[in-house]
């Protein structure tokens, strides 16, 4: 086997097109040529958002967009809800601090989606809550939120919902409009197939009137010089030119497939691995999992970081690992934007490969099968 | 002529072997391998920036990093020198201005660079000043400023010497450790000859001191978390990996060539042409002219924007115009990172064709000889 699988929830494999694209000869950004690719760019996004609303596209990691969801509508003391289940949801927490905004955590256990009727209680014991916070795919512990239940609740409020569908977006069902959701936040490197280096906000109009009132310092995410600069087709600083040009090319592929049908091909890989796992005698780390990452627990005995190690020296599967407290406990295997299939079953067999090794018992060729008789190949 | 000549002073081309180098399959960011590359990558800005301190890689643009330079050093209500003679010292100004800095403005005619002894007398009369604000090269005037002379008034004083180098690093001559330089900032698409997507602070140890005092809110740009990161070799947030491969290949050829030869051959670029200009009987914008980016007045029965349109459309050679009071009057020809000696001698063919059919009157021939003169070829 020498071909590498990278199956990590971010980066994900970048496909041989989309990096050709982004090979070609540097353009410049102030040109009709560069403004009909950036005008395509962000009409692709509103319909992967699935909004007609604004969609901004920021240079940047994914974090700067969530900072950006933070200093556009909020004011220093202003209380926020902040849905606390993994590394992502605490890093909302983090930077609302930073800014000296008052957080009110809702903490869940790790691996567990927020019960909707705990955020509908939290509001109305804080009347005076801004705006509340969540994830959709919480990627540490790969688990889905309700997004949907969550939207319900505090449409009939004043507070905004802000989610972070950094690792989701393209994977996980997602309905911005529908939903109810005033500021999504996206990322380059996961279901949309590009590298690193560009994030997104998708912004509503509820979301505008907090952006009137808000008076956190900022300039660089700073929503309005977005906006103003994009009645040019333009960005108020210089576009990430070659990112921009991979995201058209791999929301030309996106959109040719079609949104909704991406997405079950997503859930139909989530399911394909939950299937394999349990046929491994394994169990799903989340009780709500994702249909873009999927966490496997580990016993200690075989050690989730031996299985990693085997993967990736004699099969060339890249999987990732748990983060903090998950540590040596859980391995996360991505399934979402360029990883196919053919991922799924290559690195399926490398992972029986690995347990065999290090004296897991089960029945060979299970788990592939498992997942095989799942996407019906 | 089917080549295109892009000489605009960022983005600048980036050579075919860097565009392969970040071509090449996705790796993940938390890895020995990737750790190995940002580890170069940083030591070699060292190199470039010329200090033996902190360099930080951010994902944004430019004035993302201009914003790390002011909100990691100061605190609401500080008072700033802002040297101002062009659009980049003014956006320096607005944001300084958006966090609640007082912003004294050392206002300079387009074109020329400030007087050292202004700046002395400014922090005479204002001894509360935190720090003063310059650019090394004001892209848009093409203007140089001596940063060496206001390097000697401002270190005798407490007040920090922050420079915008975005335009200048890698072309322009700049030691930020010798000069006293406090907080350089830079970027990745004009002398460093890759995309846009990366931008860099290098940080002084007399700029830590005022870290330490800072009340700025931030988060996503704070030097902490970057200089905490960086003990294992990593970035806070992901990095954009493909852009920091292409910088490695990018410094590769900068240091092979060596960094004051770069420096010189730059030089030698924009003596041939201010020669060439001289030699059709035009000016050269700026007193103190880049040795990146030059500037040259275009007589109003000419006009500016017909010359461009000309080499654009006839000869394929992008040049930019001027921004703000100077559009119309100037064109602005790159000639800094993957722009060589091919490109210059090529760009005063198609100038001197476009002069030409405009109905200027000059010698044919003359700018072109100029330059060769110059040059040496």
């Amino acid at each position: 086997m020498n071909k590498k699988y990278l199956m990590t929830p971010g980066p994900t494999p970048v496909p041989e097109d989309i990096r050709s694209e982004m090979a070609k000869p540097m353009i410049h950004h102030r040109t009709k040529e560069y403004q009909a690719i950036f005008k395509d760019v962000t009409e692709g996004l509103q319909k992967i958002f699935k909004t007609q609303g604004d969609v901004f596209t920021f240079t940047s990691s994914g974090t700067g967009a969530m900072e950006a969801s933070i200093v556009n509508v909020l004011s220093q003391g202003d209380k926020i809800i902040v849905v606390r289940g993994g590394k992502f949801g605490e890093r909302f927490g983090d930077i609302a601090k930073a800014y000296g905004v008052e957080v009110i955590a809702l903490d869940v256990e790790w691996g567990t989606a927020p019960r909707p009727e705990a955020i509908a209680d939290l509001l109305k014991k804080n009347p005076d809550v801004k705006a509340v916070y969540a994830t959709l795919c919480e990627t540490s512990t790969a688990t889905m939120y309700d997004i949907k239940a969550i939207g319900e609740i505090v449409r009939k409020t004043g507070a905004l919902l802000v989610v972070d569908t950094i690792s989701g977006l393209g994977a996980d069902e997602f309905k911005f409009d529908e939903w109810g959701v005033d500021i999504a936040v996206g990322g380059s490197q996961k279901g949309l197939m590009i590298p690193p280096g560009l994030a997104f906000c998708a912004v509503s109009q509820k979301a505008w009137k907090a952006v009137e009132t808000s008076k956190l310092p900022k300039f660089y995410f700073n929503f309005k010089k977005y906006k103003k600069a994009y009645i040019d087709t333009d960005t108020p600083f210089t576009s990430a030119i070659t990112l921009v040009i991979g995201l058209k090319k791999a929301i030309e592929k996106i959109t040719a497939e079609g949104v909704d049908n991406v997405i079950a091909r997503h859930r139909k890989s989530g399911v394909a691995i939950r299937a394999a796992a349990k046929a491994l005698g394994l169990q799903v780390f989340s009780k709500s999992p994702s249909d873009g990452v999927t966490g496997i627990v580990i016993p200690d005995a075989v050690g989730a970081d031996n299985v990693i190690k085997i993967m990736k020296t004699e099969y060339g599967v890249t999987l990732a690992g748990g983060q903090d407290t998950l540590k040596g406990k859980i391995v996360r295997a991505a399934h979402m934007g360029g990883i196919d299939q053919e991922h799924v079953i290559e690195a399926l067999k490398a992972f029986e490969a690995a347990l065999a090794k290090l004296g897991h018992k089960f029945t060979s060729g299970a788990g592939v099968e498992a997942a095989k008789k799942v996407l019906g190949v």
